[in-house]
């Protein structure tokens, strides 16, 4: 993490700056403007920031300088902003009331409607919780349209963004098909698809791509780099779900299984779904999303082991990773010092366990 | 709507063209996207593309022809998309199970969550609804970002398009505040700024501003044409709350009154509440938004008549009427087609019945 914080004070000021500039002269047509202007700022500085670093993180192991520093970091804010647009209406539809440790914006909204006393403040939280999102994408597009660059490459840029946010919407809506589908109904496949797209090329192949094409490189290695996101994201998604089950306490804040409680898809379940038969395959859909006891999952557990599940998914990150370092390979021919910070950011996400 | 008809069958085109390109590709991800293309092809085009209609109804009206018809039109598009963006989302903030004669985006999703047997189908098409209008404005970037115009021009454009959707993204944060609030709680300048930022701005200043700027017309000559928007949402709006309460079901396909069984806030009821008092007071804010019966509905036409209401709106149309004919006549001394063509337009929303 620590050569990504390195950014992370430049991209809080331009947070600010932008946020501010777009909604502060808004108060003269009502007070929603300057308040949302708050709730945004705290919603968008609470989190790590580390979408927006890896444009400064490329653009700068590149060796680049061909692009001011402001615009540089103008770009990181655009990106974090339309991270909290995701995040809000994610929220909404996971139906979560806390981020970051503090009450998400539509149950912020929510308290303010049930304290105003309105006559159904669940439906005022989420109809602001929309209205906030949208801002937030509106205000980034307006960052990107001001960059002082070439106004070339600001349209390339634009036009880069719209469209992997149009591929990210959609792979939401398949995230919100699988969230409401039984475990049995989704298929490993479709889960490192997801991953792929949606964690993979919008965490890490959209805000590299962007750094690659600031620091002028081809369509060629740009699409190496967007390779390496995508197989990076399944990385990062597996290591989540790996903490997920087998993190202890301590280090995650959550009991370990948690994502058992929660019914989530991962692939430790989807792959001992396709395996499982007979009554342990009766006993373990009958189970998910219903576990009361410590036995439950233990027992949960113990089937995963037995179908040999971890030892798969190991396997399957060795082969990602593989594949990661194969292209890390490649890139390093040219570009030694970009390939060095690659596999930093590898070796970080295979090594994480919280 | 005749003159503004005209350019229906290009941009209709450009929509399907620009949503097509958009999301066939990602078929390839999830079978979300070709869906969601034939969804929002079918709502973007049921609606009059008025909002789009202006853009080049602007342009030519002003003589203008630095910029490709094709261009013209994609911009019209985009405009369309965020219009169906707004609806998207605004539907699931009504409550809105019908949009132009059809199921909405989100009540559409919800039949397919209850026909796939999934858990929440109520929260599975509001999600997707959610989802469904962002991917409908991210296309509308895109097809601004490839615009074929002078790279600079075309960064002005989505800029001010930009600053303009954070605008209605605010303006409608109020809107849903006033729809919980009571009655007597929202005043008459409340509703009149709320038609004027929201109405005005977003459905005419912003159109026609765009097709101004396209035709290379100077900043005080759009800030004008703005202003005239503005004023001419407004009186949009006040004939539209006009039409709520005494148009004839013949011609709105809705009962007259029909505004009071709803119990929306209007410029008439606004009016009334800042005269009434005493025990009428009381019966009237026992009434809106319980109305049952066509008595309630004849005392409160009564009250209405008795305070002079009606009078008192009609004079602040006229009073609204002259000072767009006033901004008509300023604009006629440099554009006289154009003033002509706005004219029509205020005439044609002023006399409009249904």
């Amino acid at each position: 993490m620590t050569r990504l914080l390195a950014y992370r004070e430049d991209i809080d000021r331009q947070l600010r700056i932008q946020i501010g500039s777009a909604l502060e002269h808004l108060g003269l047509i009502n007070d929603f403007a300057p308040e949302l202007r708050n709730r945004l700022e705290d919603y968008a500085l609470r989190g790590k920031l580390i979408r927006g670093s890896l444009v400064p993180f490329t653009y700068d192991l590149l060796g680049a300088d061909t692009v001011s520093r402001e615009d540089l970091f103008k770009i990181a804010a655009a990106i974090e902003l339309f991270q909290s647009m995701l995040l809000v209406h994610d929220d909404i539809m996971d139906q979560d009331d806390v981020r970051r440790g503090k009450p998400s914006i539509h149950a912020q909204y929510r308290s303010d409607g049930r304290e105003g006393g309105l006559a159904d403040p669940e439906h005022y939280g989420l109809s602001l919780g929309i209205c906030a999102g949208d801002v937030s994408a509106f205000i980034a597009f307006g960052v990107l349209s001001r960059l002082e660059l070439v106004p070339l490459l600001r349209s390339k840029l634009i036009s880069f963004v719209a469209d992997e946010m149009v591929l990210v919407g959609v792979a939401q809506m398949q995230d919100v098909h699988h969230g409401e589908l039984p475990p049995n109904k989704v298929s490993l496949e479709a889960v490192e698809r997801m991953y792929r797209y949606k964690t993979g090329r919008y965490t890490f192949s959209l805000a590299m791509s962007l750094g690659s094409q600031l620091a002028g490189r081809d369509d060629a290695f740009r699409k190496t780099i967007e390779d390496f996101g995508e197989a990076l994201g399944i990385i990062f998604q597996i290591v989540d779900d790996k903490i997920g089950l087998f993190s202890p306490e301590e280090k995650t804040g959550k009991p370990a299984g948690s994502d058992l409680y929660e019914g989530k898809k991962t692939v430790y379940m989807q792959t001992l779904l396709a395996e499982i038969s007979g009554p342990d395959r009766d006993k373990l859909e009958a189970l998910l999303g219903n576990i009361e006891s410590k036995e439950d999952i233990g027992w949960i557990m113990d089937q995963l082991d037995r179908h040999g599940i971890p030892d798969r998914v190991e396997a399957r990150l060795r082969e990602l990773s593989i594949e990661c370092r194969g292209m890390i390979d490649e890139i390093a021919a040219r570009e030694p010092k970009f390939a060095e910070g690659l596999r930093w950011l590898l070796d970080f996400n295979i090594e994480r366990d919280y």
